[in-house]
């Protein structure tokens, strides 16, 4: 064979995180009835009445091409949506609808930054970040954040990691792994990074109807920065279409220009049934989405009401998405043998903090993605193993 | 607004070859009657019974986080046929189920070139090529094929075009938008340039259920060209689904995990009820895929014999595909000039051979997507068109 890419031979370098889940399948596949807190997706499927659009799209004939950054009445749509939202002033032509939220960030960064350019990103950070960073030539640069400060970043740690090869930031609030929901002061100080660096700002919003603490506040919204910020959203989370990986960044109008462009030679954009279905389910309202959202909100509050009753493990303040992240450093153990004890002795996976970066380290995340009864019985064992190895 | 990157700035460096597609769009909207032979698109949709499965797989459950590269036995049914179609041994880890035949073009790219790496491809190309040599961060160099060849590339001229940048070829057999069938001969020289220069070689078969002179061959079937050829399939032109945007890389294994990682920081892989889809429609066997192709080879034929009778264009061989090109140089016109006049004067559209690069200067392409009358009434229009014009 001949020589692969150094590219994507280096894509996963120092390995994907997911090792402990994996493990979970496996044990599920033979049988082991493990709880499994490892991943980010609902307990619930699409909505049939989404569906049924679908399939009246498709039945109805919208099989063929569709529009490679998404039908002008979905990009209305969508760009009313995030204008209502942020009160930035959004058109059609500021969005590309893309195969999901990934595909948006990777559209971004194709878009803003060239190959050997820095791409830094706040510690612990969602594990596809290096290699999306790397998938579009650039280096990847985790700066760590703080377990002490709820894991929101600091501005100067952000400057300081700048150097000339500094071309954009990543950011996620509400954040995966820990829930941390930027406070306005953090949005704020990444803004004048940004500003004076010259960066780009991807924003991966794509958690935005999941805030618990009050309303979502974009980054795009702060005054200034709709010129240079580029937001991912998605419809996985929002309304439990994670299967249908369907997306949108927002952006400059000449960064979208560049998305079309990209869509002609990678993915011709999504399906056009998908897009019908979507725009459908964009008129359920927000009612619908409160819905979506409700268990993740309720499950927290139980979550952090038992966590309170005990010592052994520490709890990161979480504002928003589907997780809690849980400090486990009282116990002796890393995060990555706290996930594998844990699940091979009690048949409960969680995620290491270690999957999510070296500032996640000693912690790990729940994802609270199983009934309430079970998420609790999870967490109850999680809690008398945590307290077995602090005694 | 911050600098946008190189990358996305030059990705449709000169243009991208859709101005008289874009014209006719135009025209049609304005309620002018084209007939409009630019897009290579089937006139017929998607089987219901196809979309039947598809629906079921949904309202079942299947709209959750699916498998990245494909599900084991949607992976386990493609490594089958390709297996049964070449000859060639086979398997699941061989095969990366991707969203469309374009992103598998750029996966197999991403996967066996670096940025700053030469791609070598036959010109005329298909449209997307350059630009998709450029997103996996290449510099694309077209090599003229010959119209006296029917347009099938010659190895000499390959050779001659491998500097030591040079990390693959790109070719295209049945071939958009000439319709060539490359001869053995033309692939076992491809091969021998290949071994000798040590170069990938990214196969684009899409269109390999549209064989009008014999069966397909594909480049991976030729001895020792496993190791080194990269396959794109996809379900669009075999099964009529352009829009469910679903296709496959076929490729050593290591390729194949490369892929997969890469699907991970872009797409996360076809959704799962499309997937299911695909299952079914590859069990509808060979009379369903001729059926698909069947009114293409007819149309070829009565294009044929049409444009026998007279000495004003003339046509390219074709063996394949869903194309025909016409060499109209005899009327004096570039081939840009003469489809931007048919379309204004005479409302029938055509693509000028300069869309698809340089060695197809004073050519058309008829896509051979019209029903059969207005199909020959196109024809007609345009063969008188010529035959005034070459007076």
């Amino acid at each position: 064979m001949t020589r692969l890419s150094t590219r994507i031979q280096t894509l996963t370098a120092g390995g994907n995180g997911w090792a402990v889940y994996y493990r979970a399948r496996e044990m599920k596949a033979a049988g082991v009835p493990v709880l499994d807190l490892t991943i980010g997706e609902h307990d619930r499927r699409t909505d049939p009445a989404i569906l049924e659009v679908m399939d009246a799209s498709a039945r109805g004939g919208n099989t063929g091409y569709a529009h490679l950054t998404g039908s002008p009445a979905l990009r209305d749509t969508i760009a009313a949506r995030v204008a209502a939202r942020t009160g930035v002033p959004t058109t059609r032509d500021n969005v590309a609808v893309v195969p999901g939220g990934q595909f948006a960030l990777f559209a971004a960064l194709m878009a803003g930054i060239d190959p050997g350019d820095d791409v830094l990103f706040p510690d612990p950070y969602y594990t596809s970040y290096p290699g999306t960073v790397r998938s579009a030539g650039g280096r990847p640069v985790p700066v760590p954040a703080r377990p002490e400060d709820g894991f929101q970043p600091r501005a100067a740690d952000l400057l300081v990691a700048c150097t000339g090869a500094a071309r954009a930031l990543l950011i996620n609030s509400p954040n995966n792994p820990t829930g941390a929901v930027y406070s306005d002061a953090v949005l704020e100080g990444i803004a004048r990074v940004a500003r004076d660096r010259d960066l780009w700002v991807v924003s991966d919003e794509v958690y935005d109807t999941q805030c618990w603490t009050g309303p979502h506040r974009s980054l795009r919204s702060v005054p200034g920065m709709a010129e240079r910020v580029l937001v991912a959203g998605s419809m996985s989370k929002s309304h439990a279409m994670t299967g249908s990986r369907i997306g949108w960044l927002i952006g400059p109008e000449a960064v979208i220009a560049g998305v079309s462009a990209l869509a002609n030679t990678t993915t011709y954009g999504p399906p056009g049934y998908i897009q019908d279905a979507t725009l459908h389910a964009l008129t359920l309202g927000e009612g619908f989405e409160a819905g979506v959202a409700a268990p993740f909100r309720r499950r927290r509050d139980l979550c952090l009401a038992r966590i309170a009753g005990q010592q052994a493990v520490g709890v990161i303040p979480s504002g928003g998405a589907m997780y809690l992240m849980l400090d486990v450093r009282a116990t002796g153990l890393s995060g990555v043998n706290f996930a594998l004890q844990l699940l091979e002795t009690k048949h409960v996976a969680v995620m290491p903090g270690e999957s999510f970066g070296a500032a996640a380290a000693g912690h790990v995340r729940l994802a609270l993605t199983l009934p309430d009864d079970d998420l609790l019985a999870a967490l109850d064992t999680l809690l008398t193993f945590a307290q077995e190895l602090s005694r």
